[in-house]
C-alpha cells in the first residue's frame, strides 16, 4: 500500500532571504513564526497540528495508547537510502509497532545549529512528512531550538510516538516460552554500512543503500491475522546481537542461533569483513526479530514474505528451555559460541 | 501541596569508574544500559517506566489526550533557581496546563556531548524527577544519544507529554471575547534576566532567582472551581509582549495594556534598565497570562493569590471590541504604543 506521498511543492520560506538558519529563528520571535508556518506546517500539514497552541489535542480512541520517543543524531544527516527525517519518522514508527501498537501521533523537536542550510531543513521536513504519510500518521505538534555555531551539528530531531493496542497480546520479552522460533524479516547490515561509507567515503563495488522502513504495517497485519507474537524488537544500535542479549537477560532463556540461516548480502559482507566487523552488530532501520510460537512459523513466515521487504524473512534460530539468559551460535564449521552484547561503540551517531 | 519529594539515594553508577560520559554511552550496547539503569532509570523509577521496552503502554483514561513536545537547550545548564532538567519537565507540564490538560506522563531524550560530567548528568535526571513528583507526573519512556565532543553543548533535553482534558472548555485565542480581562500571575522577567547573569557572570544587589515552577495545581484548580477561563498561554521564549500579539493576531482583536499594573521586581527593572531591555520581551518560566470575563474576575484573582507563587496576580489590561490584531500599551506618562512582536533574538538559548 505505499502510496506516492511526495510533498511536491516549493518551501513557502523564500530560501533566497534565509539561506541559512539564524539563531534568531529559534527566538520565540517573528522569524521563529516564520520558520514554523513556512517550513514545518507547510510540510506536516494536517488539522491536528495547531500551530497557534504548544500542544495537539489528541482524538481520543478507545484502545491502549503506548508512549515512545527517540532522538536523532544520525551523521551525516543524508545517506543513501534515507535521511534523518525519514529515520526519525520511521524510527518512532517502528518502536511503536514492537509494542504492537498502530502508530497514530508524531511530534518532532528540532535542535538546529545555527548556519545550518534553510533548504537542507526543508528537505528534511518533507522527508518527515512523505515517511508520516505513507505509515498514517500525523505528526501533531512540534519545537524549534537553535543553538550556536559550534554548539550542535546541523539539525538533531526528537520525535516522540503515541500509538494505539488494538489486540489482547502481551508482546514482551516475558512471554517467549521455550520452543519459540526466533525470526529475522530479512538481510542484516545495510544502514550501518551505509552510513559508515557515506561518513568514510568508502565506495564498494554496489552502492550499500540504508533498509530505513517503517515496520508497522505488515506487523499490524500479522496481528490482524491473529498471530500469536511473543516479542519484537528492532535491530537499531548493536544490531542483531545487542537486541537478542538484551531480550535474553531479562527473560532468562536460552536462544540458540544458526550462523548460515543468517541473512546477510555478499557486498555488506564483504565490507563488514574489510571494515573488521561483525554483521550481527551492525546496525538495521528496517529490520525486527520476532519470536513466536512454532505452531505458528508457517503461517507468519508466509505473511511476512508478502511484503517485498521481508522477502528473505526466516527463522535464524530457536528459544530452548535452559534457563541461562544467553545466546549461542552454531557457526559455519559447527561449533558453537556465547554472542556478547556489543561492549563500547562500534559506530557512533548511526541513528 | 508541594511536598519533599526529594531522591535522597545516591547516583547507582559508580561516577569513579564514569566520571565522564564517553560516547559509547550512546552506543546501544552495555554502556548505554548501564547509563540507563543507573541514572535514568534510577531517578525516574516508576512502574510505567519498562526499561525493557522502547515505549511505555499508558494507562488509558476517558478524557481528551493532549500531547506537546520541547527541546531544552538552556545554557548554563545549571543556574539560581533551577537546571535544565528542571526546566525541561516544568516546561512541559506548563504546555500541558495551557491547554487545560492534567499532566500526566513525560518522555526524555537526552543529547549528551561526549566529556559531559556524569555527576552532571545524574544531578539534571534528579532535578527532573523532583519536578515531575511535584507534579504528580510519570517520566514513562526515554532516549539516550552521545554526540561528539564539540558537536553538542553538554547537554540537550527533549521531553514530550501527554495530559488529558477533563472539563468543557475550548481553551484558545478563537475563545476570547471583547470585554475580557488580561491576567497575569505575577512578577516578570526573572527566569531571563536570572540566566542572563548566570552566563555573563553578571552580579546584580540580590541575587536574581529563576521563576522556573509548575502552573498546572492552580491552573487546575480553576477549572476545578468552573471559573471560565477563555485562554492561557506561558511567558517563555519572547516574554508577555510576544505572546500576547501572537494570540492577538490569531483572534484579531485588540488588547489594551497598562503599563502601570504590569509587575516587575525593581531589581529587574534596574536589571533591564542597565542591560537596555524591556521586561515585557524577557523570558519566563513560571509565569502565564489568561483571558477570562469581567464576571469571573473576582473569583479567578482570588484562586490565583491563595498561591504563594502567584499572590502578585493581577489585572494588566482589556480585550476590546476592535477587530485589530493588535496589543496596544499605555504608558506612566498616560500615551499609547503599539506593542510589536520580539524581531530576532533578546537572549538565545533561554531555554
Amino acid at each position: 500500500m505505499r502510496q506516492n506521498n511526495e510533498v511536491k511543492f516549493d518551501c513557502p520560506l523564500p530560501l533566497n532571504d534565509y539561506p541559512m538558519i539564524l539563531l534568531a529563528h529559534g527566538g520565540g520571535g517573528k522569524l521563529m513564526h516564520e520558520l514554523i508556518r513556512n517550513i514545518f506546517a507547510a510540510a506536516f500539514d494536517n488539522p491536528m497540528l495547531e500551530t497557534t497552541l504548544d500542544s495537539a489535542v489528541l482524538n481520543a480512541e478507545n484502545d491502549r495508547p503506548v508512549f515512545t520517543t527517540d532522538s536523532y543524531v544520525v551523521h551525516p544527516l543524508f545517506f543513501p537510502g534515507g535521511d534523518i527525517g525519514m529515520l526519525a519518522v520511521n524510527g518512532t514508527i517502528n518502536d511503536l509497532a514492537m509494542c504492537g501498537a498502530r502508530p497514530r501521533y508524531i511530534s518532532a523537536g528540532f535542535i538546529i545549529e545555527e548556519g545550518f542550510s534553510t533548504e537542507s531543513l526543508w528537505k528534511i521536513a518533507r522527508s518527515m512528512s512523505r515517511a508520516a504519510r505513507q505509515s498514517m500518521v500525523d505528526i501533531v505538534t512540534g519545537d524549534t531550538k537553535v543553538v550556536d555555531r559550534g554548539r550542535g551539528h546541523g539539525v538533531f530531531i526528537n520525535t516522540a510516538g503515541i500509538g494505539f493496542v488494538e489486540h489482547g497480546f502481551s508482546i514482551k520479552p516475558a512471554s517467549i516460552r521455550a520452543g519459540d522460533v526466533i525470526i529475522v524479516n530479512g538481510d542484516l547490515g545495510r544502514h550501518g554500512i551505509a552510513i559508515m561509507a557515506a561518513r568514510e567515503g568508502l565506495s564498494f563495488e554496489s552502492q550499500v543503500e540504508s533498509d530505513c522502513a517503517p515496520l508497522a504495517e505488515t506487523v499490524l497485519t500479522l496481528l490482524d491475522a491473529g498471530a500469536e507474537i511473543h516479542c519484537m524488537r528492532d535491530l537499531t544500535r548493536g544490531g542483531l546481537a545487542s537486541a537478542l542479549v538484551e531480550i535474553a537477560q531479562i527473560c532468562g532463556m536460552k536462544f540458540s542461533l544458526d550462523e548460515l540461516l543468517i541473512p546477510v548480502r555478499e557486498d555488506i559482507r564483504g565490507a563488514c569483513e574489510i571494515l573488521g566487523l561483525d554483521p550481527i552488530y551492525v546496525a538495521n532501520e528496517g529490520r525486527l526479530v520476532l519470536f513466536a510460537p512454532e505452531k505458528d512459523e508457517k503461517r507468519i513466515l508466509e505473511i511476512m514474505r508478502s511484503d517485498l521487504d521481508w522477502h528473505d524473512s526466516r527463522v535464524i534460530g530457536r528459544v530452548t528451555d535452559q534457563i541461562a539468559g544467553v545466546v549461542t551460535m552454531r557457526s559455519s564449521i559447527g561449533s558453537e559460541r556465547i554472542v556478547d552484547m556489543l561492549s563500547g561503540e562500534q559506530l557512533p551517531r548511526i541513528c
